[in-house]
């Protein structure tokens, strides 16, 4: 029987969830798979932890370069996320011939191909599973299962945190900040929320998945992103007024003009599947050109749903080397497909304006989106939500974020409208499938 | 660069697609993952099909054994369906150290643990990703992502047939009769329905899903299989009013006493994921202790869905043919979990029964019920849907499936009561997730 060893760097949540699931389950792989999985060795700042885990105390190490320098460790579970020492530990295991697990999704989000490239030089494999949508095994799926396919578009729900609040704001009607606070309390938000409700851990996830998807760079600079701090529960009223709710997606889309990506609260279809994904869960909806639609649902974060794809991604590669089998990276992204700017974007528009004199503004308003080329379908003036007196709801025609941000800049400077509270757009979901082949 | 070679065997619906998709793909395939996938022999009744399809004349054959016995094809794909030649086909791949890819539900569902420990012992692989679920992605998942899991539950909405008859029942209030005609009309429903209308497809599929997931033997007649033919507009109204909806679902549990594997019309809550799967479109729920709960959600059916997961198993192998490390079919079929009886299924239940007078019936029927002990929580004699003059609707409270039959034989025999037209389990979808870890 082959002994695989791994060394897991990082024994917060996901580390000491992944350890946990490896020495729960070790007879089972012994018995199914024919590998005896170890953990060889386990690095943490705090001894007791390894401990507290059931790690024998021979692997326990405060230092990481013991782990990846050990002569015996096959694979490198690297788990403490952030950009360093996470970069050197990723170098010195290629160095050492040594496969790499991740769930960095801030690294790979910027770095992906890089990171790529130099494990494919090294001749070993990167996997990172649990880098984008947590526990769904939607990296696996594009790297592998859906390879017959042309993947079109990838829209996910990707942060668990602002879904959440999200979902209570729409089922509550209460205001974003007393959600968050109470979020903040419960542990289902940081104390410094920033990453999530403003959309960056989405951006990088969304690089993450659209990289592997499409087979080309892509990286968070490049997605255009916003959070949700403008939503209130107002917007979910006019939303569902229009058979519609409010989620923020990450949307890549592969269309003929480049990759459009962006992370944004968007309108969507109350019938669409995504709608349907609720409370601090996670889903992606992946369209390729011969399978059409698909979505993949489950938890984005957590100790056991995260260690659930992390240990899938030693799993499979403990199999290729107790087999003897194991590739190395291959270099899927040889593409270099444009990004298409958020300028670029076409599609109808919502936005809300906190005005002092509804009348006057409305002319005024009205005006602007004129002169931009900006043709409103639909205007809502009725006193709904806590600060109804004072708004105005505008729905667009089709037009570009190029002529909308226009306008809305110049709406702005009119010293009869307080704020443009919120833009959010309206998305063309019938758009997502364009480019499926005909049954 | 190397050339993988596969012969296809069956070129109708899901052969044609895959045909298709591969000779589409085959330069991407080749820039992407650096094989050069060739169709070294195709084999169907009519010769015209080649040429439609643009495969080579020189690679068309009518006879299968041109395929398993040409040296050089390294992946039988079997795509006639049926038993036979299929079992044969199978058999002399083995026999000649050829890898199958297959779509063939019927035969796996009877047969798949004797056919993964012979390709096991041939050192082949054999891959049926399109078996279950068409085109999404689930078999891989339960093989490789998601090993890190105990998996506990599976659900699936496995049979587009069924739900988009059951779809229009709930929302267009037609009988089943008629929309099943319509549905022939249409093409979405066989001449002959019985495979898809009595749940036997269905069942095959839960059987693969079941055998893989959990790791043991669960063939089609092990599962306890139901039909939609008994489901009526008014079920909908009454599974409405209870906040549910009904979804015929595959159903396996792992649960401490054996495996529980069923297909059955299902009450769940009309907020579950499986409840937004409407129309022909499919969905796998799958719980895992580590995960918790997961969806995959896409075509089950379908030329270019299907060829999708076809060739994702294809690519996979050829991906390791190319790189030399091509592992057999590890066996994972060693545990032999007990099967539980029917019997001993322990839910509520809904009952609706035709019956001459209403006010007699039902005074006989509340006797019959607490003779056999089965508790009744509700009973609905309102007048609804086209024949509720003669209805009377019983939930139950927990009752097993033991007790539950004999008052329903005990009600059949009853001269006042004309037939016991429905009964339907009332899932209790929260035990789905009994097993999950604590994060």
């Amino acid at each position: 029987m082959t002994t695989v060893n791994i060394g897991i760097i990082g024994l917060g949540t996901v580390g000491g969830g992944t350890a946990r699931v490896i020495l729960n389950r070790h007879d089972d792989f012994m018995k199914h798979y024919g590998y005896d999985l170890q953990i060889k060795r386990a690095c943490a700042l705090e001894p007791e932890r390894a401990a507290e885990l059931g790690i024998d105390a021979g692997a326990f190490t405060t230092d990481w370069h013991d782990v990846v320098s050990d002569p015996d460790v096959d694979i490198v579970v690297e788990l403490i996320g952030g950009d360093h020492p996470a970069t050197e530990i990723f170098e010195a295991a290629f160095a050492a011939g040594k496969h790499v697990v991740t769930a960095n999704k801030a690294l790979l989000g910027r770095h992906v191909e890089k990171l790529a490239h130099k494990a494919a030089a090294a001749g070993v494999q990167i996997k990172c599973e649990a880098a984008a949508g947590g526990g769904i095994p939607i990296v696996n799926a594009l790297e592998h299962t859906l390879v017959g396919n042309e993947i079109l578009t990838i829209a996910g729900i990707l942060n668990g945190t602002t879904n959440y609040i999200l979902t209570r704001v729409e089922n509550e009607g209460l205001g974003f900040d007393e959600v968050l606070a109470d979020a903040q309390r419960l542990g289902y938000a940081e104390a410094n929320p920033t990453a999530d409700v403003d959309g960056f851990d989405a951006a990088a996830k969304v690089a993450i998945l659209a990289s592997i998807g499409f087979r080309t760079r892509v990286t968070t600079d490049d997605v255009h992103t916003e959070g949700i701090r403008s939503i209130a529960p107002v917007d979910f009223e006019m939303a569902h007024a229009m058979g519609c709710t409010i989620k923020l997606l990450g949307i890549a889309r592969n269309t003929p003009d480049g990759v459009d990506v962006r992370v944004q609260p968007t309108m969507i279809p109350q019938s669409h599947m995504l709608a349907s994904v609720s409370n601090a869960m996670n889903a992606v909806y992946v369209v390729g050109d011969a399978v059409g639609e698909t979505m993949f649902y489950g938890a984005g974060a957590g100790s056991f749903p995260t260690a659930s794809a992390v240990v899938g991604d030693i799993c499979v590669l403990a199999e290729h080397i107790a087999g003897g089998t194991v590739a190395p990276e291959s270099e899927p992204f040889e593409r270099s497909l444009p990004i298409r700017s958020i300028e670029d974007l076409t599609t109808r528009y919502y936005l809300r304006l906190s005005v002092e004199d509804k009348l006057g503004s409305l002319a005024e308003a009205v005006q602007v989106f004129a002169k931009h080329g900006v043709s409103v379908a639909r205007i809502n003036q009725n006193e709904v939500g806590s600060d109804g007196a004072n708004t105005l709801v505008f729905v667009t025609h089709e037009a570009s974020e190029r002529s909308v941000q226009d306008a809305v800049n110049e709406l702005r400077g009119l010293g009869s409208i307080r704020a443009v509270a919120a833009v959010i757009r309206i998305e063309d979901c019938g758009a997502w499938t364009d480019g499926v082949m005909d049954n």
